[in-house]
């Protein structure tokens, strides 16, 4: 669960504007209360892809599409929801393929906070010649 | 200056990739030696947004894309340079406008680590009627 500390600490280091560090500025904001940083949005979310998305080689984004339709808030717990939309086989390198990943976060209740979509080049399985 | 430690801590938190973490597994890995993860770019980069754009309401990113053409490596001081794209009016709300804004992270040597296009909803200033 996502609480406020952890919020307000990555948005000193990162974010450090009034709604996402100081409780009463958040409620007075579009925010109307605090929200965490998309950056930190985007972050737990890489660390949850991480954990369990299957690449060989890692997951390394080339270019990536990203929205927050919804603030991260306290209390929160994340969940990532993740498709496959395509793999296309690289033209110029017949052993790497462009596999473009949609990626919803959601909250608890099932409403989506980030969507992301990445491109992210993946590399075939080296094989034994004889 | 960024050091090894940061994008390592970093890592650790949000990116445990072994070519974030670790210099041996980095140097045998497609980035050729430690790079810090993307998000950490992006994170440092919206640092240096935060204490540059002068948007009062903030700034709040409703879209974004996002590309690394480059890793981000440990002793690069890094440097924003950032362009209004587009002003917009918005057609609903007639007190809002979308701002486009596209900015490069650059190293030392201007070297483009990152480009990130945002929209960004800012408001009209408030006026006092009598």
């Amino acid at each position: 669960v996502l609480d406020a500390k952890q919020i307000k600490r990555f948005a000193a280091e990162f974010d450090p504007q009034p709604f996402h560090l100081d409780d009463a500025a958040a409620a007075a904001s579009l925010f109307d209360g605090l929200a965490a940083s998309g950056w930190h949005t985007a972050a737990l979310t890489m660390r949850m892809l991480v954990e369990s998305v299957p690449l060989a080689d890692g997951l390394v984004g080339a270019e990536l599409q990203l929205a927050w339709p919804k603030p991260t808030r306290p209390g929160m717990t994340l969940q990532v929801f993740g498709e496959v939309v395509e793999i296309k086989p690289s033209r110029s390198k017949p052993d790497m393929a462009i596999v473009t990943m949609r990626n919803e976060t959601r909250d608890q209740d099932g409403d989506v906070l980030q969507v992301f979509t990445v491109k992210m080049p993946v590399f075939k399985r080296m094989r034994a010649h004889n």
